[in-house]
């Protein structure tokens, strides 16, 4: 729709050819990227649809040279399968050929959450090689659903080229996808590895397989098939509501009263919290919803977040590593002489729960690289570019560290796992995450407990050190000591120093 | 729409929502960065509104307190005037409560690119205070509009509560908006301040006023009222085509040949280019673009990236600030002892013309930080925010300085201005510039132009200072040897040394 008039020209866009003006947005700014973004956005896909239904994931990607594009740049196809929950058909075109429609969004700890990522990938796809995208599908049952598709940019809806139905002997279950698109593999390569590698790190209970176009294979076996608890999904924590969502849940609410109201939609409100609160924002508790005025909605929105006794959110509703876990994949992987781990309790922002878990490794194979070397990780995926945005870094970066003795010219790594049903990405390309002061906080006090262990333990090798010159100068000079007495003494026994020597020693003992 | 099946829940949601549960993707991420934002997208809108027309812009803005929101936060009214084109009234409602619907869709150079920073500083505004948003415009004509607007962000719609119509007795042009919003103001005032300071900067011509919440008035006068010219809407460039944007060219094109066709929608192709490119991809030039198959548009696209004799895009529809604007700006501000600015010629990524202009100031009021300090604009604006992702910061951070003899702790400053008719934000909130690698090359070849002559110019100084100190030795001994040289050769009158140190100066004489 385009209108013209003498000042200005109006028009309205949807929401495909947005991201399609914007792709910048979603991360897909240069050949490189875009091959990392399309392949990191399908595997986690695959990921969340195997981990939504318990099933241990197992994912297979190839991506196979197709011919060259530019000087620079080549076409390449991508194919992706996992063994996850599938898509029932009738969702399949929407899926993967509509933007802003997706299974993402809901209060649940999931590696998508802006449901576009795939459906960026294909567009890509779709805008450099003019191919369509092949989705083979089952829910497991006795059909196997295949799409061939194309995205209508203008329109944002999905264009159906084709539909085949199979009859699914096997019983198998799981999506595939396949399309081209245009990259530059080569340049992209270090990244893809050290993703794959980072993501086989935090998901052991995960068999994954690439093969790049130059026919190398990169296996990735699961260690453990046990899996964590398939995320839930949860209600708002009255503490992050906006006017926004309080409306929305006066619209659709059942409840009659403000009591039983709150006790229906806010995450850990029950009868006693419900009375105490209302008593507190002076709102009768059997005040219908549904005829609270404009003003009231807003005042009890500045109340739910005034109000200091909501409990703190459940951590039930989110699937964070856990201290074994995140120990276990650092030691595999850096081998450090000192590992300390921590867990901070759940917090929220936002209305959305969140818990952050941070580690500190040093020493062992932990490189020297004259600053920390920051490994990050939100719900389950590596983050890899835009370091230096990202709220942990600046959280790292203004640490007062001479305050626990620690300098970045030692070999420190630190691991920052943030997980919550709601990332709070800057971009839609996920490299990084905002600077929410409730986040910024809890990872301030994560690094600072860990930070305090260090020094601890660093405080302890100093000692260890210093005791080991005294003990040395000790040793070397009682027995001269011991002996010269002796002889002046006019005696034949030598007193016993090694009891000496232990009482000066503080740290040996248990060091030796 | 939500549907519910055994697998998954699948759920479409609309732009405004996705925006409102994505606020971060827009900066909104803290109540400081909101009032910014706030700020900064209303403000640019009025520029951009006054600069289309060629209007020196007079922006009134105005921040006042209205009450205390949580411990951390107040609610604020903010209101901008400003002088520009006027809003048609029929398209005020969806100018300002629909989101992805604008003025800014087109290949021009504008502050605005998104189409969303105004509507999302009204959303958060609402979400946050559930107070509409009043907007009042005129286009000069008999009547001036007034609207009391909210949105519905679940439809993307908006909800007109209340419609005014006034006569327009002073023939009154411009628009003001007017809502209120949460936010930390105290937290958010150096950025704010710097903001107004860095656009008054880079917009010479604009007069802008800003009352803060405690009555402090910020006025910054224009120095000229010469407009540069307004920036043109353009076409495409064929070395940045992608299918979607041909087959939507072919699609509404009229012309039924080859030749005319490309001639009539991309930049700088005339007849002889467009004969030569035909030649080149084998196409015949009567043939009818509506009969091209899928892969000979693909084709196309490649063949149009590939051929080399397109001539770059044309600078008129950009609107760079000039070098000697930018000499001025930067003189005014930073009083440097050496200054140095390059405009490098219009390039092109993605179809999208840019030029890179860049200066770097030495000495004077330029802090010495043990890093350069960096000032960003885009399409005349500020960048304040996420510097270290920056392509520019980025381009800076490789540049191997040892070679330009030029070392971080020296007092540097670097102004990089990036025009383009798109400019390749990363996040919607526009703090950073994306890693293209035209834009990269572009920024990489102005800074080592710059980097070149401050090397000659710190060659220069190392030698007036080498020299000087040689002529001090001459000048000191020099008359020493004349005296004893004529007592030894018993004359009276002394030889004239002065001819001597003239012919050992290099440097100095200019210098004086």
């Amino acid at each position: 729709m385009k209108l013209q008039v003498a000042q200005a020209t109006f028009e309205e866009i949807s929401a495909s050819d947005f991201f399609y003006r914007n792709r910048d947005i979603a991360g897909l700014t240069n050949p490189s990227r875009a091959i990392f973004v399309a392949i990191r956005e399908i595997v986690e896909n695959a990921l969340d649809a195997a981990e939504s239904q318990k099933i241990p994931p197992d994912v297979y990607v190839r991506l196979s040279y197709e011919g060259e594009a530019t000087k620079e740049t080549q076409i390449y196809k991508l194919r992706v399968e996992d063994n996850g929950c599938g898509i029932p058909p009738r969702f399949i075109p929407s899926a993967f050929g509509q933007v802003l429609y997706g299974s993402k969004y809901k209060l649940k700890q999931a590696r998508g959450t802006f449901g576009l990522g795939g459906k960026m990938a294909v567009l890509y796809g779709q805008i450099t090689t003019h191919q369509p995208v092949f989705v083979t599908s089952s829910t497991g049952q006795e059909k196997i659903y295949s799409f061939k598709l194309m995205i209508d940019i203008q329109r944002n809806k999905p264009i159906i080229l084709d539909r085949k139905v199979l009859i699914n002997k096997d019983q198998w279950r799981g999506t595939i996808v396949e399309f081209t698109l245009e990259g530059d593999y080569l340049r992209a390569m270090p990244k893809i590895i050290e993703y794959f590698k980072q993501t086989a790190m935090v998901n052991p209970y995960a068999n994954i397989t690439f093969v790049d176009p130059k026919g190398r294979l990169y296996k990735f076996i699961r260690g453990t098939t046990v899996m964590p608890e398939s995320p839930k999904e949860t209600m708002p924590h009255p503490y992050g509501v906006d006017v926004e969502l309080l409306q929305r849940l006066i619209q659709i609410t059942t409840a009659t009263n403000m009591s039983n109201f709150l006790k229906a939609h806010f995450h850990r409100v029950g009868e006693i919290t419900a009375q105490k609160f209302l008593a507190f924002a002076a709102i009768p508790p059997s005040k219908n919803p549904k005829k609270l005025s404009h003003e009231e909605i807003v005042r009890l929105m500045q109340n739910l977040k005034k109000y200091k006794d909501f409990l703190p959110p459940d951590a039930s509703c989110l699937s964070p590593l856990g201290e074994d876990l995140l120990k276990a994949g650092i030691e595999k992987e850096l081998k450090p002489e000192y590992l300390v781990v921590h867990q901070r309790k759940p917090s929220t922002y936002a209305g959305h729960p969140f818990i952050v878990e941070l580690a500190m490794a040093y020493g062992g194979d932990v490189p020297k690289r004259g600053t920390f070397v920051i490994y990050r990780f939100a719900n389950k995926i590596p983050l890899l570019y835009d370091e230096a945005s990202d709220v942990s870094y600046r959280v790292i970066a203004a640490m007062n560290w001479r305050r626990y003795k620690v300098a970045p010219d030692m070999p420190i790594a630190i691991v920052v796992h943030i997980c919550s049903t709601k990332v709070p990405y800057k971009t839609v390309g996920k490299e990084f995450i905002s600077d929410r002061p409730e986040v910024r906080r809890e990872v301030a006090n994560a690094l600072r407990e860990v930070a305090r262990q260090l020094q601890h333990f660093l405080a302890r090798q100093e000692h260890v050190h210093m005791e080991k010159k005294r003990l040395g100068i000790f040793s070397k000079y009682l027995p001269k000591i011991a002996q010269f007495s002796t002889t002046l003494a006019q005696k034949e026994k030598l007193p016993d120093i090694d009891k000496l020597l232990k009482s000066v020693q503080k740290y040996g003992a248990e060091e030796s």
